[in-house]
């Protein structure tokens, strides 16, 4: 399952079951876990010196599409799904289920959370946090120099559950509160309180999320999107969330 | 014509003159029309089970530059030029001489018509439908997702002449009337009726286009802009153009 | 240093020291100048008939990153680096000490000085001016054509020592003065003079930028950067900008 014009580094850790396409490259000290897909093009543990480690670990059941660049220092759980010609740099450390669309750019000192979705052209900063189960939509870009150029680096915090529609900019250190939503094409200057709609620019709290309701159907609650939209999430995730509306309902 | 490093399927179907280069992959189902010409590390005719069907037919004359990558599904007319990093994806109607400048993504389940252009780094979600004669200038980004995320695609209408100047978002569902023209950084969440210039968050009808001058020559009506830009366009089309400028000229 | 599977043209010319990576493209009238090292999957010396020479030069101790592509036509100076997946097309006068981020888009016919670095996601239109030791910050965009589609090709010019940050749309033909500083997220629409602060949509001068303090360190000036911030430039250009620096004071 390794094709023969792939280059893989004789001391890498290949597991079974693990697809390895044409012409990839996996560098020395990379583990690829039992199942996971490389695409054709893709290099896998490139060695740099800002990394903490040499080390990279890419969890099982994973898929990296074609002409994407994985960097050394870097562990990443299991069910990763990335699209084309993605890179990630050293030091990312990116939790189970995370999806990476096509050309998104993780810069490497960074944390991104369980089941964290970012969609196409996706750009994270430096030192950003990102949470679980985040959707982050196409052209979002995470800064992180507040007086450019500049060594202080402050990357943003995206809470759990926080949505970012696309083309949203965010400005250095802000921190988005879980279960936030920030409309397309708005720039964040500054802190979003949880649970809030966030419009404009610069981007101001509008209401509550859990007011809106889907235009399509205005007997459902929009938000927490969990309550609706549960494709693609385990199964015991999708039973807790349901568990847990359950029990709002219930307390109000 | 067929590099050696090339890994074309034996049941693809490469018609005469087609060139194809180092390192790039044909897979099975692919059928490359006569004379186009396929760059370095091109991956045709990626399987995915989304595709409406397994075939990828490209037409003839096309140009496909490095590092680009089609799946499987698509439909896709003569006189195709992509730039480098391209990304198509499958049940794309693409129709004779569209372009598809570097780094676009054509996510699928979308229409191009003819002669479309789009520039580099615009992005077309799914569910979008462009028509001919369009152009879409860098960074133009397509969404669909009303209220994200959802199972909802709304994806927007462009219609036939229409050009969308540098960064513009449009929104879910957003229709674009033929003829329209949106400015360069804007947003547009509403629909916009034809022949009319549009700007700003969110994009409102300033002018009627065709009282535009160009900058530079003030005698001349900037649009339609047929009447005044014909290169790339095949003779019987810009005839047809000229033919219906003087018809609209005796008219008034 | 030449990995076997990169395909170098016998007439290109390898200076001592290079290394070429795995399956790498090295086009005749190319000249890689000593201890460059080009990555993997790059294609260098494209050959297009829009160069105005069929050559290619890149200078000594430069770094190229892997899926980067490089047309004829350009001459670019000792230690550029790149990020990934860039594109540089034909007739680009890069001087020394260029840094070009990951799929930063150089369209050609342009100019860039020397120690200019672009962030990632920078697009520079063609015909556009940039001056040395600018800085261009991830997804800037440099637009050139005032009434599009046309045959009028307007570069902006950017000045020395300006910092443009993130996500800034730059209208064609626009000149933004040295040491200008043009805040995340704006629209420049029209000419910015020197030394200013800008902000906004369209951006406008806010303040002279010498009056900015670090938001970490409020007794520090912000700008002229080059008085804070030197990291990654040669001793003698840090060495004069010192010596310059205490020049103004004892002038005050």
């Amino acid at each position: 399952m390794i094709h023969p014009t792939a280059l893989v580094c004789s001391s890498a850790k290949i597991d079974e079951g693990v697809e390895i396409g044409p012409y990839s490259i996996i560098h020395k000290h990379v583990w690829i876990r039992k199942n996971t897909k490389v695409g054709a093009y893709c290099e896998l543990g490139l060695p740099t010196p800002l990394a903490h480690n040499n080390q990279l670990e890419i969890g099982e059941n994973s898929v990296i599409r074609s002409h994407s660049v994985i960097y050394a220092g870097s562990k990443i759980g299991a069910g990763l799904h990335t699209g084309h010609h993605v890179c990630v740099r050293e030091n990312s450390d990116i939790a189970e289920g995370v999806q990476l669309g096509s050309r998104t750019d993780v810069q490497g000192d960074c944390s991104i959370g369980e089941y964290t979705k970012l969609h196409a052209d996706v750009h994270v900063g430096k030192q950003s946090t990102i949470g679980s189960f985040v959707w982050l939509f196409p052209e979002v870009l995470l800064t992180n120099d507040p007086m450019p150029p500049s060594e202080t680096l402050l990357g943003p915090v995206i809470e759990d559950y926080c949505v970012v529609a696309s083309k949203v900019l965010v400005f250095p250190g802000v921190r988005i509160g879980n279960n936030a939503v920030i409309g397309a094409g708005s720039v964040v200057k500054s802190h979003i309180p949880e649970w809030k709609l966030a419009i404009g620019n610069p981007a101001k709290p509008a209401c509550d999320v859990r007011i809106l309701r889907l235009p399509d159907n205005p007997r459902q609650k929009a938000y927490p999107w969990r309550n609706r939209f549960t494709r693609g999430y385990p199964k015991e995730i999708v039973q807790a969330w349901t568990e847990q509306a359950q029990a709002t309902g219930k307390s109000k």
